[in-house]
């Protein structure tokens, strides 16, 4: 006798779990509870840029809306990002004369991505960005494209800068507009556990808790936290998952990278944990590219996260200036290298000993960047100042011989315009070398700062199954929680786009 | 009010389907089925290395046993692997003078690794590999350890060769010595669908179809194959997942890499698909490294699978010889790179028209290798012969003169000892350059070889629950299906230990 799937499903079912065959896996089975603590159309887990562009979009269409956030304070990464996004094909870009393309971008982000991107979700990131803007100044966000900029990797000048040298200026407009709104309703404090199931294999909603605190002193929030009272939301259309990803999760991040200790700072907020994309695995979610971490190699082991001195290290340091191992006095690396290559190197530098490498600058570095860059870092004795090479070199117990002869060479390269040691294109330092002083240094490191695997999505924002290859009915999701859009590693300000676009593209087909 | 862990149990679980905390997830609750078809004390998922060392130790304590395998013929890929084992530590190493360590040993694999390979995996491969050695003789198979051999990436002579060049000469005896023992049941064409979970979070059997047919015609046999008849399968002790890699699913497979076409050809049996391995992550089995997969870049497209000519492409042409671009007559890699940057040099060369690259070797190169590497190739014209450069030339349609000084460029090279263009190791050349006619060439890509990811283990064999952090109850796993032991790259020869070595432990274990 040949059985089907579906006699499988019964001999398997008795009741709404199921034989793996459908996303009728794991979570709360509906019929398992009496009734929602409250029925909504949309719910939305997470309240950074794309929990908050796909509430916007649902709102428009007068569904009722919960937005929810595990934390306190609402916008997660977002508010405290950068803020500044790429957009190719604003419309700017003609009346400036920058040339830029689909293949163009594509091809800016595929190189940094290591070809293993979905290009298919970078066409809807090209497509649609514009309409991410409108949708921001729509609800009250300053958008400033008068002037583009360009960054690392990115070969044609795209970038929306914030005004606010954060995400801030999207965040909060966004979240006064849905305060606003009577058919949104928003709730810190907040934490989805699972997702609830119904016997068709729908998403139907959501067990959460409220009233929960985050406790970041848990091995594992996660896993250990039991604060909070469990509530069942019910989500009539759909459940967008916005939940980010999960720089701050010291077990899951060390799983797929051991040399990323418990200890390893992180650029991101202490709630970006990996329990909402494992109750989204739980329930067959296909696994994306979850081994590819980020770290940003612009960091200052001396200072909490993002801190306050990768500007100056970035700008100063790593463009007009070096960085030297301290154990050796020599330089390792091409300063100007992508954030992969760049993170390896200094991996191998720092070892298991600490021995964190050291970005040296001169004076004339110092006065080609933004000044802001370096009062604060100076201030809090992050970056230090020194008359001389060889006060900086006993500073850092760095041989003085040795650092001297380094920056010799690196300053003949300077001249040559040619780096035949690490091949850092010379072209960019404006002959600015190392030789006027005071110098300034400080101390480097990567840190974990943007996890690019997830779950797998559609260009509609769908999330797909890992056995059935279709999306599993009533769940979509959208930025760092989702995998496949950057490849192996991301270029800066595409993060921010992605997850703007996908949350209004989810919100739009929900 | 607080809820506890508990707690939620209680109210979203009903039944033994809960909320995301445990490892009692999707699969099939032991309370739906009102009696398993069999009961065993452990049940085998997979007739591979791992399968089959697993079954032996079960087997040695009196257990029953009930080893299945989904295909027709048992053995897996180990069956048609090339059988040679990296065994560190042996103890005829210091016979033969020969210098080897724990750390000379996990420094080799975690160079290819990228250095994220989980050490105390590498670990136990390190204390145990000689017992599996005295396992493999115990029941029948010749390990000849008098010899010990060397390939690409490691830096001790290490390496048991098989004594039949294919994984037959292990897979054979230890099927023999099961099928005679009155504990042991042996099944194939038997397909896990998915896990049978008790009320205490323990995997208590399997869900299972016998009489299942492999068809490897449809787009995802997993997804889509409905033959067998179901039946459930009690494990009291404990379920071993040795199911293998998913180089063979092509939808798996180009998720995490989206350059992997569903064409793209594999070394792997047709039966290698993630079937098993979503439904361990379907219980909370913690995904690690999936997305790295491994390309064997000394295959021919010409030919079907490992095919014939990978010896002779590797040994001759790789060490004596280039590899160039058709379309521009250029090398364009270290013929001895690694795997993984020949992969992506030989990706990048191919492009989406499927311009394979042509290695090249001569009658020195020829005469330098196994006469054997040569012999069937030829035969079957996937390597083919010529008696100039020129004609060479004009088959594979390069231009004549851009090969020509290629090659000038390659013999001046081997002449001074130093490959200035792509760093090739000269020292190994032996002096053979391109100069002696006839002239020897395939096409050459790379084939999906193995998929490093998987689900994570502990260094007893138990699988680790994503959430809990914790081993699941009652499920262990070891081989290809278990990722972290290789990290990102895997050397080759220590495949084949890694899957003997944690079958034996999780037999050990269970």
């Amino acid at each position: 006798m040949q059985s089907t799937r579906r006699h499988l499903f019964k001999l398997a079912g008795g009741a709404a779990l199921l034989s793996g065959l459908s996303a009728v896996q794991a979570a709360v089975p509906r019929s398992s509870i009496e009734k929602f603590d409250e029925q909504y159309d949309v719910v939305i887990v997470g309240s950074g840029f794309a929990g908050l562009t796909c509430a916007l979009r649902c709102a428009e269409k007068n569904y009722s809306v919960l937005l929810i956030e595990k934390m306190t304070i609402l916008g997660g990464n977002s508010l405290i990002c950068g803020g500044n996004f790429a957009c190719p094909g604003n419309p700017n870009q003609k009346k400036l004369g920058i040339k830029d393309s689909r293949e163009i971008f594509i091809g800016d982000c595929t190189r940094d991505g290591l070809g293993i991107n979905h290009v298919e979700l970078l066409d809807v990131i090209y497509d649609r960005c514009n309409d991410v803007v409108a949708l921001l100044r729509k609800y009250g966000c300053t958008v400033d494209d008068s002037h583009l900029g360009i960054s690392s990797g990115h070969t044609a000048a795209r970038i929306i800068e914030s005004t606010t040298s954060d995400g801030s200026c999207y965040v909060l407009p966004m979240l006064k507009a849905l305060k606003g709104m009577k058919n949104v309703t928003i709730m810190n404090r907040t934490k989805m556990d699972s997702f609830v199931i119904d016997d068709t294999g729908r998403v139907a909603g959501i067990a959460a808790r409220t009233k929960y605190s985050f406790n970041s002193k848990l091995a594992s929030d996660d896993a250990d936290n039991t604060s909070g009272e469990q509530k069942f939301y019910g989500a009539k259309r759909g459940v967008m998952l916005a939940a980010g990803g999960f720089s701050r999760d010291t077990w899951f991040r060390q799983m797929q990278d051991p040399r990323v200790q418990p200890t390893m700072d992180s650029t991101n907020q202490p709630g970006a944990t990996a329990g909402a994309l494992t109750a989204a695995l739980d329930i067959g979610a296909a696994p994306i590219q979850i081994s590819w971490l980020q770290f940003l190699p612009s960091c200052n082991p001396d200072e909490p996260g993002y801190g306050i001195s990768a500007n100056f290290i970035e700008h100063a340091c790593y463009r007009y200036g070096i960085i030297v191992n301290p154990k050796t006095g020599k330089r390792f690396v091409n300063e100007l290298a992508g954030r992969q290559p760049k993170t390896e190197a200094m991996f191998a530098v720092i070892g298991k000993d600490e021995n964190y490498p050291v970005a040296i600058g001169d004076s004339a570095a110092a006065k080609a960047v933004n000044p802001a860059f370096l009062t604060a870092p100076l201030e809090k004795k992050t970056v230090k100042v020194f008359n001389s090479i060889d006060e900086l070199a006993d500073f850092y117990k760095i041989d003085r011989k040795a650092l001297r002869d380094t920056i010799e060479q690196y300053n003949a390269a300077v001249k040559s315009g040619k780096d035949e040691a690490f091949g850092k294109p010379m072209n960019v330092t404006n002959g600015i070398d190392l030789s006027k002083p005071p110098f300034y240094a400080g101390r480097v490191c990567p840190k974990i700062h943007h996890t690019m695997g997830g779950v797998l999505i559609s260009p509609k924002g769908e999330v797909i199954h890992m056995r059935t290859h279709k999306p599993i009915p009533g769940l979509y999701a959208g930025g760092e929680v989702t995998g496949g859009v950057h490849g192996a590693s991301r270029l800066g300000t595409v993060g921010i786009i992605d997850a703007l676009t996908f949350g209004m593209v989810a919100g739009e087909n929900i």
